[in-house]
């Protein structure tokens, strides 16, 4: 029981609390429950992978953006985290590729470059026409947007590089923006 | 005491139960209280108005950003309303004029081009090298920026007109931009 519970605060966001009632769940439903859950597990780390190209979780590798013969593949989009994937992909508007970073980067909790997924990303880029920094506009995102734009620059001096705008978001109204967002919404104001 | 009632039920936000409890309050108080909230209002009226230039609320006229001697007066900021100029001078990196229209078009409310305080708009933009459209990313807000781009561009096709920037407000996650932010936000994107 306490090894299970060990193993369930791991998850995120999953303290000892939570951990203890979800052991009790499993411990009160069926046996056939707990062996399909357990085998989901099993499953899931059988069948899904990263890709080799871009780190997206994939159960083919490459994975289905990869191989994409509709996508264009000279535009790639790096992103956080996986999910984040589908965030930009509701918004029909991106049919490049992508690069999943899988964190950012962050000396306080020991994240460093080496801890990101670079080392694939750099042979991407001599085939590549447009990279897009879709990291967030926090402050361990914009440090990583930072860094990758001096290390593109060092090889690629010639790559377009792009930043996702920041600003008040849409439907919002500008008086609960706030101080920084405003300045950043003046700062990248367009021509109309 | 209904007619007090009635006239408090004008402020905004304010229901008849906001308007009852505000007449008791006042009911309740003492005679110079309620003589000092009528001579307040009084004397607001008497000493506040609209900058005949930028329709800010101020107390000389024309107002101080009208007056200032060290705002560039070639670039005007249009905003919805006089709370909004505090939003942008708390940026500090604003240092032209503005343009309080007092409210954006809604059908819907019956509010059209005439209800918006645009007449003392129009002899400004000859003497104007940028013109920001600071309404918000709003339905109401984008239809006022549209209106405005069509009108200037009847009479002033060649001023710069610019439009603040929609995007993923400054220390959010992407994860939690909405479609249409997002697709803003790389619509946006800007080169680095």
């Amino acid at each position: 029981m306490e090894r299970l519970i060990e193993h369930l605060r791991k998850l995120p966001g999953v303290g000892t609390k939570s951990a203890q009632r979800f052991a009790f769940h499993i411990l009160r439903s069926s046996e056939g429950d707990a062996a399909a859950l357990a085998d989901a597990i099993l499953t899931l780390k059988k069948h899904l992978r990263l890709c080799s190209i871009c780190n997206n979780i994939t159960d083919t590798d490459p994975c289905a953006y990869c191989t994409s013969a509709t996508r264009n593949s000279r535009l790639i989009c790096i992103v956080e985290e996986p999910t984040n994937i589908s965030g930009i992909e509701k918004t029909r508007s991106f049919h490049g590729l992508y690069h999943v970073l899988h964190g950012t980067l962050s000396p306080v909790n020991g994240v460093g470059p080496e801890q990101l997924r670079l080392r694939n990303l750099w042979p991407r880029l001599a085939e590549t026409d447009e990279l897009i920094l879709a990291t967030s506009p926090t402050v361990e995102g914009e440090a990583t947007a930072r860094y990758l734009l001096d290390e593109i620059r060092k090889t690629h001096a010639g790559l377009r590089v792009t930043r996702i705008a920041t600003g008040v978001p849409a439907g919002s109204d500008i008086e609960y923006a706030d101080e920084v967002t405003m300045t950043r919404a003046l700062e990248g104001r367009r021509d109309l």
